[in-house]
């Protein structure tokens, strides 16, 4: 794509969501490693969130999780988010973590399970209306263990009523995003295991429903990008959660592992339309081992450099090349926009959005890592695991 | 279930369709391993399938593959299989091995190509309305080996143009089976390659456009149950194409590799309603280096022991102890089930259907094997690879 | 195997581990879902221990895990387990949960840390010394999250130095088991992370380091059984973590995800020899929804199952289809074993050993489940994940 | 790496070697698509290898398969490789494609076979030291499809037999490659399937005996990188054999699917000293739809790319993170590496030695493509499938 201002054009517009929780400490069953400086409250999330807004010029919204997020006034949050210069972003409802839902939430097989978790979904969009937010995020971890344990198809009838109760709910103006999970924690059946059933669920759910893609939840081997084709075809692709992973859902930094498969996936994102058509692209991920605020720059960074390339794929060429069935020269038109640097097309965005052409650097330099570790003492970090 | 009459009862009218292929020679990309006695016309396919449905009196259908098993008059087949007990069932499009496939059939780039893949196609519903099928299965290879070869959208496109057409020429009492598969001979994207993406073409197609599941086809770990599950409760599940593998889509007998799994898959069969409801039970393997009726005998009756293994368990125990959230009682209802060694019963269900109770002694005391070996000489065997 | 009195007496001798840890609470990194009446002490975990052999009569042995199972006197906590019919085994030493580990125990790039790592190593043999153990078993869940982080050779390096160190202190009669793990909690590179790995290592320290093969730790479609066999060929299979998974390494009951699988691994033990050269059946599970004591019964009762299913392969004809190239016949003998009703038979062994024929339904005829509950209130419930 | 000259000189040093039979038809088990201009005899072979040469200026050696490139004299045959600037390399033994191979060759359970395959074996030595090729490569396709089918541990018995026979007959400036495989052909057991196995028997056969890794023949989530830092630090790693997959051993062109793989592998490569080592660059693909040449060129300069980046590592800096601990750091050490584009400083290295900047492009105006399409006509083409 030779035309670059338009390149450059696009990459300003593009808005990557942080995650609350992200900013808070995070692990594995085996051990969850606190780091000093994290948050110990959700305006601290916020001013951590503002530092990567301020240093990236692209993520100016942050995700909350409810109820780690839970405050007395979220219009207050919403304040105090946009004082930072930040918005408050899609909500998402958590009903993993009570002891109530060992064996589901809305698809638990004892309807009074139910009826609490359906609670909390809708008091999540109680809360949406408070922030503004657009998007109600839906993540279950509802499965079973054992063969047995359940029944799969009533399981299923019992999600598709919370799901319908969940829908008419939603303002006109609100969504849906029913996101989908390979396996963990249930190790036998998932509820939503896969894209297939997140995106029948939203076809009879309506059009304000759609499908999240987190690209770590998927079987070795699947092709994600072929889905966000498919589902970019069908309408129905509301959002991302962007991390990556070698294993499992490993919730690495996104572009860490696979950063081919992360242009591929942004190349199928911008010929589908849908960097101008309101999937949100949000980062769900654990630095469990690495500091959080530079990591989550370096994902925003990540997203950022597929994007780019993804843009410069010569899209005339590639038809052109297609439509012959030359198999080389069209796979060497999208490894040409791959293999190049796009690092200092980058740097000239951020000089024109008027922030440093090194994010990570400046960051370093602002002093902000130092001050939290000297600020935040006491009190209860903020913690995402179990 | 203590209602053994019902139980024999179900397993008496359980039909297992064989494929015409699987009495052929197959193999690897590496090798295929000629084996004596191996069919030289469809004619011959036939006289074995008879074979497998005298032994086991619950193969009463073979499913044809064209051009395999082109003939001049369809009608006389048909005729032919009546003769020996058989009716031909699904007829199979094979649209991969012509030279103008390289890059795909109704998916293809070239519009020359994609009308011939059609035509083909229609030319397969002319089949049906000769031999009387019901069932048109597509399974197509279509897809590309390398990132960038081709537009995914494109080609989805493309795939829904002709299967719109070939709906269309479908009689009332017709069905459509799409099938699906992970990957192979593709290698980078495959265009139909999980339920998802057929079922999404299945539900624009209408109610006689069906999912078939063919047990191989699938990523590593996925719950290939959960899908029947779904499928059953969409009322989308067409068919099975049943095989077992340990990789890939190994094409080994059903049962063999992981028997457990092909008990829960027919568990979730009988309790979604899919023995009385249309659900067609094809075999689809390859039995590359092991003789190959005894083999079809060995997973016909693999079938059956699955089959009355999920019809032996205790419903109401089950539904009991999974209302009340008893992980481990839910359980081992289910593992009571499938612990039962249940030759006994088909032995006794095999009297009473008048044949003996022990198909594969029986079959190798008939004499057949050596005596295709002795009278199948010259000609060209009937293969199914490359 | 016709010879059913010694498939009896094999039976009868079979000694399976359970682990201290299992009796605890544990979960994923979602949630820990605590349990009424957990003990909370390790004298409560060997109370519920004794349990699980009183009613299966063939667990013995208990491992520990340092430090969760820290006292101050170790041999008073042998003669504790003596007291209760049971023997202390394995001591598993657990290097991951201080938050020195962040990067690595013995394998962190600060010699420091190595330091201390090693240091609780070698506190782990005086316990075994104290203990009577005979084993030590080191499980590391070493490695890196993200490529470049640490150097891989480097890290070998260290490794090899640590094990040198533990091996050299051991005395003749105590032996060093090394287990292996594909992925998890590191989520790039694992120290040792396949058979290969600890082999190699194992190799160069000597007769008493021996590998750990842990059901739930290979890559997916892994031949577990080909690896079982390969090790004791080799004279190096030292001991089995069992459980059972779907997807990664889920710690579901053994047997529970492919109770085939666990059949064609217990065929290989009794083929290898491995039944009486020493070998250690351990389990290695996680309860997370379902009460443990009885998960365990259960577990200890689906590796008997296995054992006997494979004690009665009838190893003649087997090796006689083997020699003669004949698949179907080989494949036959075993199922023939496979498809084996064996409960009845184990009810027999337990008879014979003076036990409940049902193990289950005699532990929840005993009242036990009930007291813990009742008794074991306040403290701090024993707890396995971070 | 600021030493560009030394990154130069080290570039210029590389050899690729390519395999004969990639310039013939290959396919997939549902079909072979030939091409046009396919070379009809060892001798056509190596003249296309001339070409690759003659355009990368890296490729002097071609690896040979026999009996697919069996010839009266191999001497002759080597005078002609030589007089167009090519060296024979590996002899590759084929002891999978003969009738009598059905379950087996140097594993089969009849002794006669076994001879049959030894002998082979032995003749590809004979070979070796008429063409004065150093490395003799063994890839078994032995296995089993199913359980019981045959012994594994009396398999490794007659493996170890065979591979002692031939390490034997190798004389002392001659190479024994062994290779893995982890499935297919066969889907239940293979005999050498992964690189512990092939590790332990060249251990026992001795330093003439290594391994060769090929990237496509792992389990889905094998870190390979770790595989080869492993091998190398033992003194095992003999070879590799390159080509890429996304699912299986899908043979694509090396570095298509995962280039960031094949950089993290050439990483460790350059690290453990395997660039000056004696391990051979082999590549080992299926062009199934795109034509040969071009592919294979393609191929090798995909290799040059990651072996540039590779040497670009700034390993003061990467050692000074890794030893601080600075996760981050240090894997932006090695993506900064990874993220430059290093196609001017490839073009620079073939200008300085004197060949086009542009391998494509030069094949592609050389007619060399249209020549063989012309001339090669009638014949039987070289194909490497079934």
């Amino acid at each position: 794509m030779s035309d670059v201002p338009a390149v450059k054009a696009a990459l300003k517009s593009q808005a990557v969501e942080t995650p609350s929780w992200a900013y808070g400490n995070s692990g594995t069953r085996f051990k969850v490693f606190a780091q000093p400086g994290v948050p110990r409250s959700p305006q601290e999330k916020l001013d951590d969130a503002a530092q990567v807004h301020a240093f990236t010029g692209v993520a100016p919204t942050v995700a909350l999780h409810i109820p780690w997020d839970t405050v007395e006034d979220y219009a207050a949050l919403a304040r105090y988010a946009k004082e930072r210069g930040l918005t408050l972003g899609a909500v998402n409802a958590n009903v993993f973590q009570d002891d109530d839902y060992k064996l589901g939430s809305v698809t638990h097989p004892d309807p009074a399970v139910r009826r609490k978790a359906l609670d909390h979904l809708l008091e999540c969009v109680d809360i949406m209306d408070a922030t503004g937010s657009r998007d109600l995020k839906l993540w279950f971890s509802d499965g079973t263990n054992y063969p047995g344990q359940d029944d799969i198809a009533a399981r299923q009838d019992r999600l598709a009523e919370a799901l319908g109760a969940v829908y008419d709910r939603l303002r006109e103006d609100q969504r849906m995003l029913l996101e989908y999970k390979f396996f963990e924690p249930a190790f036998y059946t998932t509820d939503v295991p896969d894209w297939g059933t997140a995106y029948a669920h939203c076809l009879r759910l309506g059009p304000r429903a759609q499908v999240c893609v987190d690209t770590g939840h998927h079987a070795p081997g699947t092709n994600i990008e072929f889905i966000v084709a498919l589902l970019l075809r069908e309408g129905k692709l509301g959002a991302f959660d962007f991390n990556s992973r070698f294993y499992a859902d490993d919730d690495l930094m996104v572009g860490a592992a696979d950063p081919f498969q992360l242009f591929r996936i942004m190349y199928e994102v911008v010929r589908g339309g849908g960097l101008t058509s309101g999937v949100a692209f949000m980062l769900d991920q654990c630095h469990n081992i690495e500091p959080k605020i530079p990591a989550i720059i370096r994902s925003v960074m990540n997203v950022q450099e597929a994007t780019a390339k993804a843009l410069l794929v010569d899209r005339d060429a590639l038809a052109a090349a297609q439509r012959s069935g030359d198999v080389l020269d069209a796979n060497a038109v999208l490894m040409d926009a791959y293999n190049t640097d796009v690092r200092p097309l980058l740097a000239e965005v951020r000089e024109e959005l008027g922030i440093d052409p090194d994010p990570i650097a400046a960051y370093r330099a602002s002093g902000w890592a130092e001050r939290i570790v000297a600020e935040r003492l006491g009190g209860q970090q903020a913690g995402w695991g179990a």
